[in-house]
């Protein structure tokens, strides 16, 4: 597991009231003779079924993220928990719709929410998530000025119309037999990375900082997101199984569109040449992954990752975060940046 | 074909406006390097693609109503297009999944959005309109006071969540041997009723008249949806095949739980029996409809349908809908009341 200690102890602080501000949002779901919508829900968020508690709740980083950004920025933290739990909402919508695009079993060691109630509930229900996320936003008109407010509502609409415009690409990868890079980065930015921004942007917009200052928090969450997802491209093809717990060069026999498969097809050598021929089997897998090193990509990904984690980190010194809330921030980015698992 | 022309002339008068802010708020969608995902939503739209034109893209009722209804009450229709935009995008947005959900592959005469693209993609283009449409409601902003444009905002993502709660109880009937005629209700308020009574409501919000008025033209919108729900239940059983264009029994056959069929199922009488004896053939569905008919079913139908048609006629009295918008209302009303087809 990374270590994630910085966070620990403003997890223990907030995470009473997130899970308050959470039960308070999601309430209406039940009312009109829906309970069962309500239970696919707190199944979704760890709270219900089997093996409900902590490790099915997730670590819930994004909607903390928010809260530090705010108390970062100069507020209490407890303002902007109507966002962080609109975050973490549509990150939970986004999960149950994308667990039936991608034909998951699994989540978080579970059954997904499709497995159990069927797609079309599913569907159903991750659209009812997406709503009782955009009532939570609103909340904020009670903890901040309505010009906040409405400014929040604007960028989270964008932010889940990027996020269903970095999905519409990664569907499309599959189907595809090249990737441009550029279309590699517009995705990440959609799908990783513009939710990040959000969590963070966001929570210093409760603050009512100065815009420069919510822009800096954006381009952290943003790159932060993007090192991150590099990182685990990296890690998918040449991690450490025992770390990690997944199977090392897991992504090449899934033949995942990753940042380095990618560069290597676009080098048309030897990796190309392999890749293109068919499928990869667990037995060959790791001269792949030697000859795609070989071949720079390995080396052009990392140095990718490092250039996303410097921005990231330097986003965050622009943003200049206050007090304990921001010293948990920086070290919280530093270890999700140097990460292994 | 219902003669709707008491609308016809504003419909010529506001679907230029009405258009351009549709096109202004589905405009992002293709930001990203996903043309083709703006594709999707144009074609949902039909505007674009085999058979694009009047008849792909629908009546726009729900969207019409709303800016009627502002004007009605007193302001000029066009402040209200924002949110008259958001209301056919949602409408749209639910249609995308309820075909996924239904397994339909017709929509309007053309190939369902999931049969062209796949599903994974269509529930993704559905999230995507979703996001584009509370993006558009938030820009009544620019319009109407900041505090009626939040108002506007609650409403319509609780209205979201209720077309999710219709939805789920839907889809949940098809399992179910017994339906309570009261979660018939709750399904109906939900699925159908709910998004007109938003648009009638939210047109009288934007118009920032005394909340009593807002809540009769809500309460016009809720029971007009009622009563039409009622109408296709009953014409989906004992309609006039010439009229309607479909099959008449056709509910009978798909074993659709619709009130009438819901009332016989209660007699538990001779309709009961059969109904619950097995399939239902093209050949024994008219004597089954005969024996609903003396079993009470069509009665008991026909006076619930009156008894929304009087509350949604009462509820419009109470509006007071002003000029040629309110007489409007009014005719349109009693138009789709009285409807054949």
């Amino acid at each position: 597991m990374t270590d994630l200690s910085a966070i620990t102890s403003f997890t223990r602080t907030a995470h009473p009231a997130l899970r308050e501000e959470l039960e308070k949002a999601i309430a209406p779901a039940g009312d009109h003779g829906t309970q069962e919508l309500q239970a696919m829900i707190t199944y979704q968020l760890g709270w219900t079924g089997e093996n409900a508690g902590p490790k099915a709740e997730g670590k819930l980083l994004r909607a903390l993220f928010c809260l530090l950004a705010c108390q970062a920025a100069g507020r209490e933290w407890k303002d902007a928990l109507p966002a962080a739990a609109a975050v973490e909402l549509i990150h939970n919508f986004s999960l149950i719709h994308d667990d039936i695009e991608d034909n998951s079993q699994l989540r978080r060691g579970r059954p997904t929410v499709w497995k159990i109630w069927g797609e079309a509930q599913a569907i159903n229900a991750g659209d009812a998530i997406f709503a009782l996320a955009n009532s939570s936003l609103l909340n904020l008109a009670e903890t901040v000025s309505l010009k906040a407010a409405l400014k929040a509502g604007k960028l989270f609409h964008a932010t889940c119309l990027r996020l269903t415009q970095g999905q519409h690409l990664d569907i499309a990868f599959e189907d595809q037999d090249q990737v441009q890079l550029e279309t590699y980065w517009q995705m990440v930015g959609g799908k990783t990375a513009a939710l990040l921004a959000f969590s963070l942007e966001g929570g210093a917009l409760c603050a009512e900082v100065d815009p420069k200052i919510q822009a800096h928090y954006h381009d952290f969450g943003h790159y932060l997101g993007m090192a991150f997802q590099i990182q685990d491209d990296i890690l998918g093809i040449w991690g450490d199984e025992e770390l990690t717990g997944k199977s090392t060069t897991g992504d090449l026999i899934t033949r995942k569109k990753t940042l380095p498969v990618l560069y290597g097809l676009a080098q048309n050598g030897e990796f190309a040449k392999a890749w293109s021929s068919g499928e990869i089997k667990p037995d060959n897998a790791p001269r792949l992954a030697e000859i795609l090193d070989s071949e720079g990509g390995l080396a052009y990904a990392q140095s990718s990752a490092d250039q996303m984690t410097g921005l990231a980190l330097e986003a965050l010194e622009k943003a200049d975060p206050q007090g304990e809330a921001g010293e948990i921030l920086f070290k919280t980015a530093r270890q999700l940046l140097s990460r292994r698992d």
